[in-house]
């Protein structure tokens, strides 16, 4: 199939999702969690082929274990599957519901977003994650994910298309584009006849790619700068736990702490107290020349920040710290350095701490808090489908809602406009 | 000033108005409507100088008074700006708020989008009504008029400038694109950096090149093919008056009716009766060859359709016609032809009813309801900032509430995360 015929298809299984109950739909997903258990072996042989062929291109640990499946990560992925069941189907619940003067009652309806489109890297669990999450919303998907895990993806939508025809839901519903070239994704970003919106799932390369090349709304995230700044008010000892947390708890994570704003009224408290900490957990400290001074005598290894540093998502157990005076001049830090995901104020006080929230151009804005409850199970949605941090239609972890439209619906008595 | 100056001064003033009252911004806004008034003469003399231009390019009637001002047009300008005023703030309310297990009190709370970017044809009217829309809501926004109203937006922009500056606000707020060159409007398509999304109004042709050139998200919408589907349970006589209706009260308007969908099974008695009526109101009918059979002997004009009339938005006193045999058929003809806007059925029948609410692929959906209620002010919004058709962000009429985000805050006492 090419690409027009793959969009036909999504959009022509869109109106069947659009209209399947969401017994069916659950039904459909029962089924494919346990066919991903009853294939586990040829789901795992072919992943073994994966990591064959990763190895053999010199692909690195951290890499490699993204991309391996074993029994027991198949069996979580099959019951993230369950999972999505249990959760409630947003669609077709009334986000309002009025009768206006002229006497129609007007509502906005929950309906699914059509076909959405989703290109990512490395890990295979992204395959049967969105597949049913979209699935759950009513959402046909085109999927296109990473060359890296090409053999394993073959075996899990061939599980996905079993479940499909199992559950009689047109094989539409969930496509992968298994053609390798380059032009496969430029096509997909261009397919607006068809697809009503991008999720890439990977690094800043492909959501610039995305952005520039789509013709299709995409959600832009997963990624940015987060900060923690520290007030002169704060609780110091309680500080340096906030801090070890957001910095050490999942150093991988894109709400892991990346930079450190100290006010320059608590700074030679505090950065001692940090170093010691930090040397604990192997943190190296890349400090602006102010925060260094208060640092290299400290037990934590530190290096000078150069250029770039404060630009850095450092994704390892890297953090970089930074003197300032006042919320202002920490503000100023977060907008000069694109602070967008997830950012924390430390702060005894009631008016910095509303100022930080005013403030902060971030998706997710924190008082007293880690940086690392930015996600979606920590927020009680059920699941994620991306965290976005851009402004339009979701911001920060986007749950099963986010994958839905309204329509506004209007019913009257054969009512005509004055 | 170039486009990468212009955006630094927007992102600068959005993160001023981000923190401005809702009572500064509405005094600015009351300013500006004075100040319109008070420069009425101005502006009148620039706009005919316009009006001048225009006619020399030979530009038609409908075009023209689209272009003109007059002192009751820009008295009514003002008084939409004091309306605005009138209008709730958005930012700031929370969309929800609770507190999760570990007693953070997590929350979501409007926040403006940041920096708007307007790209615009024709009426000058758009000017004055999207900066007071922006301001209203915290946006600072970056304009781009057409070429015909080049001389009256220099005036208007003067008048939000003195407003500006009279209210202690940064000239960032508002900012105009004068330079006629096409490369400014590419470039700020791609001002990804400052500007957070990209509002077109006019037609298929400029939201074609946004949604080509953009790599901001764009909102399109604006036009569509309007269809109304008459049930063989429909009441004929009312029926007539609703199809009237949506065709005759402002046919230049996008959620005027396009195309009628007749059942076969009413169509024998339905046709007649509309002819007649459309005859009065000196609509031509373009029928589809079974419906032509039916309506020749009538009393109004008709012609047989041709490849792409289905697809054509008429925007004047022209209906398409076409015999279909139940909902399933309308609907396919809906998703065949991209309906997209506003699309009503007439039915007695509660299960058609539902069915087409369901399956039509439309922004809005009536039953028993003119398509011409698509309106902001109908929808009582209060302001209307465009009619979106895609489905990201917002669909069908856009209000206040449209030109924000938000941002997740979780508040708590030093919380770590597990």
């Amino acid at each position: 199939m090419n690409l027009e015929q793959m969009g036909q298809a999504a959009r022509a299984a869109a109106y069947t999702l659009a209209e399947t109950s969401t017994r069916a739909k659950n039904q459909a997903l029962l089924v494919m969690a346990d066919a991903l258990e009853a294939a586990a072996e040829d789901i795992l042989a072919a992943n073994a082929r994966d990591l064959d062929a990763a190895r053999d291109n010199g692909i690195g640990d951290a890499m490699l274990d993204r991309l391996m499946l074993n029994p027991a990560r198949l069996k979580a992925i099959a019951d993230d599957v369950r999972n999505v069941v249990s959760l409630p189907d947003p669609v077709g619940s009334e986000l309002d519901s009025r009768v206006l003067e002229n006497g129609m009652r007007l509502s906005r309806r929950r309906v699914p977003l059509g076909v959405v489109g989703v290109i990512y890297e490395a890990r295979p669990n992204v395959t049967i994650d969105i597949a049913a999450l979209c699935l759950k919303t009513g959402n046909a998907s085109i999927l296109r994910g990473g060359r890296e895990t090409f053999h394993t993806n073959q075996e899990l939508v061939k599980v996905i298309r079993q479940a499909l025809a199992a559950s009689q839901l047109p094989q539409g519903c969930v496509q992968y584009i298994s053609e390798p070239g380059r032009e496969w994704v430029s096509g997909l970003l261009k397919l607006d006849q068809y697809v009503d919106m991008i999720i890439p799932r990977g690094g800043p390369g492909l959501h610039r790619l995305c952005k520039e090349q789509a013709t299709i709304p995409v959600i832009i995230g997963g990624f940015g700068i987060s900060h923690v700044f520290v007030d002169d008010s704060a609780d110091l000892v309680r500080s340096i736990e906030v801090i070890d947390n957001a910095k050490t708890h999942r150093p991988s994570a894109c709400n892991a702490l990346d930079t450190l704003l100290v006010d320059r009224g608590i700074a030679v408290e505090l950065l001692p107290k940090l170093s010691e900490r930090m040397a604990v957990k192997g943190v190296e400290l890349v400090a602006d020349d102010e925060a260094l001074a208060l640092l290299t005598t400290g037990a934590a290894r530190v290096r000078a920040a150069v250029e770039g540093d404060f630009d850095t998502e450092w994704l390892s157990l890297t953090l970089g710290v930074k003197l300032v005076s006042g919320v202002d001049e920490a503000l100023t830090h977060l907008r000069d350095y694109n602070a967008s995901h997830s950012d924390a104020i430390l702060t005894s006080s009631l008016s910095n701490a509303e100022r930080f929230i005013n403030g902060a151009p971030s998706a997710a804005v924190y008082v007293n808090a880690s940086t690392r409850f930015t996600d979606g199970a920590q927020f009680g949605l059920g699941a994620e489908v991306a965290v976005s941090t851009q402004k339009l239609h979701a911001r920060g972890p986007m749950g099963l809602e986010e994958l839905t439209s309204y329509k506004w619906i209007g019913q009257a008595d054969y009512l005509i406009r004055d």
